[in-house]
């Protein structure tokens, strides 16, 4: 019915994070709509970014150079490394303006179920990272989930060697939260976790 | 922070229906995650459709030829022509599988708020097609929403004076659909619509 050519499209389109079958098929006919404005472009930036993005081999950030513009930022903290999950919690912390050390991605979370073990991680370079003089803190930003938890341990695990101190990120009452819509697992951190006024 | 180029594809993706600039994020790094397997083969295959997919001339069908398969195909039914808004609602009735006439790609619907009028649709196309001699019904296959609605009365008002019968899909309950979860329009369609138990 459709030739094979926009089936082929709407498959790889589907295989996004958050488009489906449907709404990969609406995408293809909003970009087949606006193919000087949008279809064109998108290609091309798919393309470029392709050939020019690369993963930064000191902290594993993505860039188009080697090491990436963080890693060799005069101006970043070298004494303190945030670990997180992936490049995209790098780039929430960076929107967010409130920590100027560097980064270590680790590339995902440990996961029996998966199959990932610490081998797929970039967990044995953090170590090496966390061992050089300058270090001195190393920040576990992982999420607040079963499995981000379970790898911040492990990582934990591996650099209680070192002389550097680890901490977490602290976890509460979200701003502008409202306790009746918390679950009881936050609640029950957020109390145990209180501090007094000041 | 993150080269321009990422930023570039993020705001571009981000254009697509269904996706905002969290999605369009979490897109981007999970093609860059899976460069031989997704990054590249999409880019090449919004190339290709942008290269031979065009508008059917007739029934503006999106199709390799011009005309279209469905427009040449000698199995379907010369005599019925299906109205839709976008090609999706064409794709949708060919999965369906329950109508094997030609269709007729209106591209779009009638709205005053964005400034669609009739010489924005393939109207005149359509006029043109139901004069020939040998069409005998046009079924306006249209949303049922009010923009749909309205759409389908202006065609019909051209099409009055052809010697083609009008016709319009029924409206009342969906299949599965349960009387409880309806809204109230539905429900005074499918009473007013009533038919007798066979």
């Amino acid at each position: 019915m459709k030739g094979s050519e926009i089936e082929t499209l709407v498959q790889l389109l589907a295989r996004l994070p958050g488009l489906g079958p449907r709404s990969a098929r609406r995408a293809v006919l909003h970009l087949l709509k606006r193919r000087d404005t949008l279809l064109t472009p998108l290609a091309e930036a798919l393309l470029r970014v392709e050939r020019i993005i690369q993963n930064c081999s000191v902290c594993s950030n993505l860039d188009i150079s080697d090491p990436c513009s963080l890693c060799v930022d005069p101006k970043r903290d070298r004494s303190v490394i945030c670990v997180v999950e992936e490049v995209a919690d790098l780039w929430a912390l960076e929107r967010s303006r409130a920590f100027c050390g560097l980064y270590h991605v680790l590339g995902g979370t440990l996961s029996a179920l998966d199959g990932v073990g610490p081998d797929d991680l970039t967990i044995a370079a953090l170590v090496e990272r966390a061992g050089r003089p300058e270090v001195v803190e190393i920040i576990l930003a992982l999420n607040a989930t079963v499995d981000g938890q379970t790898t911040a341990h492990v990582v934990s695990d591996r650099l209680t060697d070192l002389s550097v101190a680890i901490t977490r990120l602290a976890q509460g009452v979200p701003l502008g939260g409202e306790l009746d819509y918390l679950d009881d697992g936050t609640l029950t951190a957020a109390l145990k976790a209180r501090r007094p006024c000041s």
